[in-house]
């Protein structure tokens, strides 16, 4: 068991660590060659301009300025300076609603954390449970004297935990109702704001019936003239295109290669590149490397040319899916809610997503087959979970000291000193751990994929909810029951309704150390390690000195990234988890969770404000999720002290206990239906609202040729070729900023550069964050 | 244990009661006197007269003819000749579906009984286990050499088990598909071909938001003129009528005096009746009873008026809630799906539920009280189901041959006699069971009005989910278990989730014989009995003689009844549940079974064609509950076979029944995606449909005044006063038929007579059926 000296060593380490990061970061960050990496988002807005073009040489790459040094530490107030309204003009509802996650954080934890140190505490710490337990001969540490288990036996002090567990659960639930009602009023006030946007008037209608008679265009446009004919105004059909976009990756693939030998050439005339043509370079004829991918560029043209004209003719590649707009917002609004055809798995409707958040590969998947996918992807998921488990144990039992000793005597010596010691048992086990989680959320965004959501939304969503039931399986349970997860499952099956709180609550104080030394590593030394951009960092300068030859193939080497809520939201639910169950038991875990919460919001808030530059704009509509899971953790912290209590001769206080869940699931389910049909339905009021509003502004507007081009597959969307059916197909963020820079002063000209989402197309699973 | 010889007795006892039942009902219903008793929902059509007006006296009375006598069971083959289209026409959807649960009961159990008699009866009777068991002095009867208990532990035979398991879940799957497909597309036919009825236009708004500058109804107009602003047509505004239905319901017992007194006066014009003035006419002044009740009535009169004008003028007694009527069905379809407004809690829409079936009291009710309201009913309902258990444990106790010997030591020389053993083993135990369950639907009903449903059919629903879940805990749990349901609760909750499944399913086969008896005495006596409808005949003929006076009163003494779904379904839910959970293990239960599918489908049949009346129509709203209930019936099976298998040395199947419950549930899934929107939605293309077709064939009808009035609380459409704001109320039926009735001939003829739904805006309970 670690003592407070281990615990000491691994945040001397983790401080340590995280203040080098803070350090780095505050040193490269003032570099003028780091600037893109660091302000990309400056750059994308078009606000700030290249630092390259003015100045002295050395100046340009190297800042000289000695006094910025020393103020290495200004972008933290820099961070928190801009007002929330303001930011949201400048990242979006998203970005700031998932910075408000981190705020409910210390919103909870710093008066919990108060209350606790001020009652709790020294509660537990004048009891002698401990003392007595010694005579037995069973060890402890001194972090164990503040906590719960330092009470008696069947002590009345039991009351105060469970008065404790009252208030805790109060102020929780106080603080998530008001900010669902603050994060709801957010949404509806920003969606109330929001410029006109073609998916504001579209609706994506899927599993469009099969006709004999009837093309798919025609058919849609026959059922939305006759069903809604006051409202439809026009519709697009949706082309499987996966092909041709498969071809245009190719193709830009080898444009890369072209211009790294093109540069290389021009930096070195005397010889031109050579390669080889066989596998991966190795063998194969020695040709002229710019000619060999000249001609290759050529030849993936011609295909490219052929196959959009096959796509263009061939009927069959016109997927069973449409996007129909309609004239109002109203009508939009009214098709999105409503069911059309009385067969429920026809003529499905649903508000189209955003045009750069479709995920276009999965809109011809049918009823039937959505069923069975997502059958197979729970049944994976669940083995997924419970076999994930086999590393997970093997390094924890290698990352303990015995473990070591046993599997590699030749370190024994070693591993005895006390340093190395204290570095293996509070750092290891949580750096293990961690390495083990970072490739999960790719994978977990493939299974969605699979399961076959439309919108990049939905798929995050999907995934985030799978990674937080997996780390609550595999990392919360796993690592306090310590065995594999299927080990678990079983006991877990083998043990009584009443037992599995108990046996998990019992280990619940014996595990704060370990949790203290996770949240220093992964929480602290991680944050800090995300501020620093290390892979960003050296991505941005390969690519700048081997491919960049234009402004603009500078601007696509930035990549800006984005938060990746998939990844990272998972993770902090894990510290609402340790923060809930450790609340009333260790209290000491607190101040950590705090400094976590309170790093991360500064490192991300200046992200966020600086680097970030997100690829859609949901509309905050994952905070029903988060609601939900740190609901959900609550309840777990209620049932685990629940059992914690029961096995400390304090069963009377169960029945007290036990009314706390039941209120705290009401208390969700109101919450669910008071504020959740805020992020999931259209109010009519509003739209109306809307119509009415813009009708006055712009009578004259005609919506028709605003919204006939708006949701193009983006391969059709990115070609430079002419083309008779797509060639006046600017991209939809275009024209909305043409339309309406002219009228209102647009607050979200970000859309004008951002990265088109064309990798997404292909159904690749975005790269992970830097941070993992 | 019981042996096959107290079956025998049982049998036949309870074959015998049916044929008494079945003979007396035979006898009964061909004598004139009774005819309104056994054919009232003739006489409600109107298609029926009384046999009083015609013939020679005595046969007025009493049924002279012989021949009649000999043809006693003609009612059989008459009940099975009308054609499922002319029933739903005679008696509603309602009811034809309703009796398509028996024949879902005949189609699931019919192949397989035959493939268990065929297959797993000689497996079960071939094997030995029994006669081993018997060396090791354990008894068994000769029923459970036709069960699995006598197979031997561990043998191979368990896997056609396994196999017949797999036969039956999918042919059960099969069916129920089959019949959700059938019944989906019965009620879309049904609600495509129905006349024009106000609630197609109709949607119910609650919540409406106070407004210090408008009245509500003003704040409705407006609402909608701006939201609806093409499909808007009227409203009506809901009167907290409450108190008012109170006096009217007085002065209606009041008059019942008065009609009796003056018959009794008219049949014996030599005295005047006298009442005294006091508690319950036992003592206090003595008056003529005659003047006594006219002044009553008088003074109620008068209270009811100034009531009435009190309600009129008080705007604090219009609730906010309103039916919002459209110019088209595809306005209130549109209007029934989409959110209104952003808050989620004010202007709630759904489809107005028909006039007839409103529940007024409930519509006053604010959001948070309602999910307060339901916290405390789930509550409730635990409680009711876990501490309801303490008569039912007494009475089981006793009911057995020796709780009668321990508690009644005088009655064990008569109890021993094996005749008297046998009907006390046989019979009394189910009669006891079923004595206990006539209270229950009335007790959920009342806490379903408590927890603010608006329309009957949804109290309906919610109380007979509430009663299936009684019946499964208490009846199937409680029974097999043989405890309260608190122990069982507290013993599962102290049991291992994998021990509860065995420790239910060991006690399977032992309880065959105790199911055996509760089907014949619950199944086949009480189905028999209710055909005779003894309650009813003996009421109408005591109201006949004392109260009526006019053919109207005749009509109201007939009480035809109706189907009451909350308190049968939920009981053949039982019979489903038994079936299915001992189809693989005890097949001799199966022919019982089949027989009360048989004989109810029978009886039930006869009544909904000669007898019931429905209330309200839901369109057979309840399918969806039918289907999931036999879906969970089929899961709960699944595990208790998994559990008997495991604890009979058969643990290798486990993983195979495993896969069972889980491809159940996505079958349900999928079934609920599939086929449960057509019984929650309203798809705008039949809207449409029928809006257009309407329109074509009456291009000049004014909807306005046949919506204006049609959604009136019943007191003061029962009314005979003349009132400025009321007076033209004739009821919305009468409405309807005066309307429909020249265009179209009307199918649905039978609302004209419906009884008025008056009590049940009272908030009273309705009385049970006569089968209860």
């Amino acid at each position: 068991m670690a003592t407070l000296g281990d615990i000491g060593v691994a945040a001397t380490i983790n401080i340590l660590t995280a203040i080098i990061f803070l350090l780095a970061f505050a040193i490269l960050r003032i570099q003028p060659f780091n600037d893109r990496v660091y302000f990309p988002k400056w750059y994308l807005k078009g606000i700030r301009s290249s630092p390259l073009h003015s100045g002295a040489l050395v100046s340009k790459f190297v800042n000289v300025n000695l006094g910025s040094y020393l103020r290495f530490l200004n972008w933290m107030p820099a961070a928190l300076k801009m007002p929330e309204p303001e930011l949201i003009d400048h990242a979006g509802l998203d970005s700031a609603v998932y910075l408000r996650i981190y705020l409910i954080g210390l919103k909870i934890f710093v008066p919990i954390a108060l209350l606790a140190w001020s009652i709790l505490v020294p509660v537990n710490w004048t009891s002698e449970g401990l003392q007595l337990a010694k005579l037995r001969n069973v060890t402890s540490s001194d972090i164990d004297k503040l906590s719960i288990s330092n009470i008696e036996r069947g002590s009345d002090r039991f009351w105060t935990h469970l008065v404790m567990a009252y208030a805790f659960t109060f102020w929780t639930c106080y603080v998530l109702m008001k900010e669902y009602e603050k994060v709801a009023a957010m949404r509806l006030a920003f969606l109330q704001n929001e410029q006109r946007r073609p998916d504001q008037f579209t609706v994506l209608v899927r599993n469009v019936p099969a006709d004999p008679d009837e093309s798919i265009s025609e058919c849609v446009e026959h059922f939305f003239l006759v069903n809604h004919p006051d409202h439809y105004l026009t519709h697009q059909v949706v082309y499987n295109a996966n092909d041709l976009a498969a071809l245009v990756e190719q193709k830009k693939s080898t444009q890369n290669w072209l211009d790294y030998y093109q540069l290389k050439y021009m930096r070195n005339q005397e010889q031109r590149p050579k390669i080889k043509t066989g596998f991966l370079g190795l063998w194969g004829k020695n040709v002229d490397a710019i000619d060999h991918y000249i001609a290759e560029i050529e030849k993936l043209n011609e295909q490219i040319s052929e196959e959009r004209k096959k796509v263009k003719k061939d009927d069959s590649s016109i997927m069973p899916a449409a996007f129909v707009s309609f004239k109002t917002r109203w009508g939009a609004a009214v098709c999105a809610q409503t069911q059309q055809s009385s067969d429920p798995t026809e003529w499905l409707t649903e508000w189209a997503p955003e045009a750069r958040e479709v995920f276009w590969s999965n809109l011809a998947i049918p009823y039937v087959s959505l069923t069975v996918r997502r059958l197979i992807m729970h049944i994976a998921f669940f083995f997924l979970t419970f076999f994930f488990m086999i590393p997970i144990a093997f390094v924890q039992s290698l990352a303990s000291i015995e473990g070591i000793e046993k599997h590699a005597p030749f370190l024994k010596s070693l591993v005895e000193k006390d340093l190395v010691k204290s570095f293996i048992q509070g750092f290891l086990p949580g750096i293990v751990l961690k390495l083990f989680l970072i490739f999960l959320p790719s994978i977990l965004m493939v299974m969605s994929k699979f399961e076959g959501f439309v919108s990049l939304s939905s798929l995050e969503r999907r995934a985030a909810s799978r990674y937080y039931m997996f780390n609550l399986v595999n990392v919360f349970l796993g690592s306090i029951i310590a065995g594999s997860a299927f080990e678990q499952l079983d006991s877990f099956l083998k043990q009584s309704a009443n037992q599995i709180p108990r046996t998990v609550g019992v280990a619940i104080p014996i595990k704060a150390t370990f949790f203290i030394t996770y949240i220093m590593v992964d929480g602290w030394a991680g944050v800090a390690g995300e501020i620093l951009r290390l892979k960003p960092l050296i991505f941005f300068h390969i690519k700048n000195f081997f491919l960049v030859k234009t402004e603009k193939d500078r601007e696509e080497a930035m990549n800006p990234g984005q938060i990746n809520y998939h990844a990272t939201e998972p993770r902090i639910q894990l510290y609402f988890l340790l923060g809930l169950v450790y609340a009333p038991v260790t209290p000491v875990l607190l101040p950590f969770i705090i400094v976590f919460f309170a790093l991360a919001y500064l490192v991300f808030r200046h992200q966020i404000i600086n680097v970030y530059n997100q690829e859609y704009e949901s509309g905050a509509r994952f905070w029903p999720d988060v609601h939900g899971r740190i609901i959900s953790a609550l309840i777990i912290s209620q049932v685990l002290l629940m059992g914690l209590l029961s096995t400390k001769g304090a069963a009377q206080s169960t029945p007290f206990l036990l009314v706390l869940p039941i209120l705290t699931f009401f208390f969700h389910r109101f919450c669910k239906g008071r504020y959740e049909p805020a992020f999931l339905r259209h109010p009519l009021k509003d739209a109306m609202v809307k119509d009415t509003l813009e009708k006055a502004r712009e009578p004259n507007f005609n919506l028709k040729p605003y919204l006939q081009k708006a949701y193009i597959h983006p391969v059709f969307r990115d070609d430079h070729y002419e083309d008779s059916r797509f060639d006046d197909m600017s991209s939809y963020c275009v024209e909305d900023s043409d339309d309406e820079c002219v009228t209102v002063p647009t607050k979200r000209q970000s859309r004008l550069n951002t990265p088109a989402a064309s990798h997404v197309s292909r159904g690749s699973s975005r790269s992970p964050p830097s941070k993992c």
